[in-house]
């Protein structure tokens, strides 16, 4: 065989970042260490109990119909479920057609840069971003553009000059709890973006896997509400009900579903049955809301002790945020410190973080990593930033 | 909104043809209708019992794993078993390093597209070719290039000079019981295609869902056997336990696999684990050979009949394929009726099938159709042939 390596594979593959995450995680098997490096639900608030008891429902309801081939589009009445609970949440009038389950929203990422992404076309992202994004939007080789996320969201009038100046096929974000940031949108910011881009011919994707998992009681809706027809939202169960089910959806107009569909259909055919069978089970069974706030609530005592923490023992010429809901929060050092060297150095103390500059298209912030607070107990995340508050401070 | 629509999405979205058997599958849904239009396993072999139990051991044995995220390339333990069946059923040395689990096979269509496709390269499909495989290839703008399938596979000459000619990247066939024509690659040519491509640089993506699915006692070993370095071969549950789970794998190099596991975790980061574990959780507890020895006798059957009634009921200047495995088999008409015209006079008698026309790259041959034998029982598949003869002979 003649091959030449890398000139045989398709630029597009090569043109894909590396996950330093994922090569974090494969050092955090190590169970004595104690990571904030991943970005996993916590499985002690996962519905194993419920769950075990829905698939028997499942395999006694649907029968052959959960093993055969099936649409598309996913199970109807779970696209229902999710267009009934956007009209319960926020009032909008969502026709099931509108929906389209994917295999998690990763692949809703997937799909929507097929449908809209040739070579060379503009997409905007947030700076810092999401770095999975990043990734899959890579293998369809656009050209990156960066808007600074600020605490309350982007700025609306830097991004009409953006849009206007670069003119992006897509602007994705994540305005709730964002990864890495865990900062939010806030209402105002993002009717003035709605406003901004609907004078523009670029398209919104919306991903938003943790908008339940908040904090407050405040419901912002999505920006979509206020720009429906040129917004694809992404949706996720998750972080609510579990990851490895791997069930995510793509809220959009009638027409962009329909031709998603055909890029969901000659990518995979569909999704499992099982897993969206369980699903639905699940929520027609136990009460969603209930369930969720058991998540919310453990999860914000979570974000407590880890913010405390950091106030209590980090100098005070290190800034973080202070999310109001999600995983993440993230971590400004000074500026003589490079994550990755602080890494190195917590590893030797068996604690593990996500260096920042992993989530930028260009010029990394070297100074920034970010801590995930969902996955560890209060009391590990206390000694934790203590050891890591000293490591900083005798830098 | 500014959107054009049309010169708004990517190229390559325009680029994937529709499914016509997907647009008959709707009208399908008349449960008075008899289709033969599918490619849909038969429901009355699933191991739904079996299923159903082994589901519960996979909550009590694995608890909150199935539902965490989990690796990208599949659960180990059901790679494993994979890659000792290669070892049990030819006597080939794989590493689970060498297998990545997939949403179905059709997946991996799109991981090896990914990987492998730049916009103008060169496909070789066979002629005619499975339609899914059209699609996806599609999006990754290639330039098709066509070989004739013949009764034992394509000819290795033939083969020879089109590799020269048109150095394509990928060759893409199925020779076990292809869909559409039903037809299987003879051991000797397997050797000869082997040693063709070994001359080039071209990757040859052997595609086997239905291989397991054999009438007879023969065990042809795959292509790889004779080309590993150089082969890509996709591998699917969908037809020996359920297509619903959604799992299929891919056999390569281990460098290969490694590029493939990292367009996947672009893709959809990993594929559902409740399927796999409850899969490998039912190829642990029964045995799949006796399992799968109950598809093949059944399906031998239908196809018995099938094939028996077009002898009977067919005019004899109608030719088809005897196919000696999988679920479908090829008819050419006479020259002066065309399958589309056949099939609204086929409509009216509430019978279906796939014209054609729809596995071509170019020049379809509108006088062939695929009938699917797995879906429909004995007698009814007798009836609907006496009466399909009946319009072929009064056309």
């Amino acid at each position: 065989m003649k091959i030449e390596p890398l000139s045989y594979y398709s630029k597009r593959s090569q043109n894909v970042p590396t996950s330093f995450v994922r090569e974090i995680l494969k050092v955090a098997s190590d169970p004595e260490i104690i990571s904030f490096a991943g970005g996993l639900p916590n499985p002690a608030y996962f519905p194993l109990i419920e769950l075990q008891k829905c698939v028997q429902q499942v395999f006694e309801k649907q029968g052959t119909k959960t093993l055969q081939y099936a649409a598309t589009e996913g199970f109807l009445p779970l696209r229902e479920f999710i267009a009934e609970r956007y009209k319960g949440l926020y009032g909008l009038e969502v026709s099931p057609s509108q929906i389209l389950l994917t295999n998690g929203s990763q692949q809703g990422l997937d799909l929507v840069g097929k449908l809209f992404i040739d070579p060379g076309d503009r997409v905007l992202m947030e700076r810092p971003t999401y770095l999975g994004a990043l990734q899959c939007f890579s293998m369809f080789q656009p050209v990156f553009e960066e808007i600074t996320l600020e605490e309350e969201g982007v700025d609306p009038v830097e991004l009409s000059k953006i849009l206007v100046q670069t003119q992006p096929k897509l602007f994705y974000c994540i305005p709730n709890f964002q990864n890495p940031t865990g900062l939010q949108y806030s209402h105002k910011r993002r009717q003035e973006i709605a406003k901004v881009l609907s004078a523009t011919s670029s398209i919104l994707v919306e991903d938003d896997p943790y908008g339940a998992i908040s904090f407050s009681e405040e419901l912002i809706p999505p920006i979509y509400k206020y720009l429906p027809q040129q917004t694809i939202l992404l949706g996720s169960f998750s972080k609510t009900v579990s990851p490895g089910l791997r069930v995510g959806w793509i809220l959009a107009s009638e027409e962009i579903i329909r031709r998603l569909a055909v890029m969901k259909q000659a990518s995979d055919l569909h999704s499992a049955n099982l897993s969206q069978h369980l699903l639905f089970q699940f929520l027609k069974t136990y009460n969603f809301d209930n369930h969720v706030a058991k998540i919310r609530a453990a999860y914000k005592a979570q974000r407590d002790v880890m913010i405390e923490s950091i106030a209590a023992f980090f100098p005070p010429d290190v800034s973080y945020t202070k999310p109001k809901g999600g995983m993440f929060t993230w971590v400004s050092l000074p500026e003589k410190i490079q994550a990755r060297a602080l890494l190195e150095r917590a590893l030797k103390e068996k604690i593990i973080f996500v260096p920042g500059d992993s989530f930028y298209v260009t010029q990394p912030d070297l100074q920034t990593l970010r801590l995930n607070f969902s996955n560890v107990d209060r009391e590990r995340t206390r000694q934790a930033m203590k050891k890591l508050g000293k490591l900083i401070l005798n830098y």
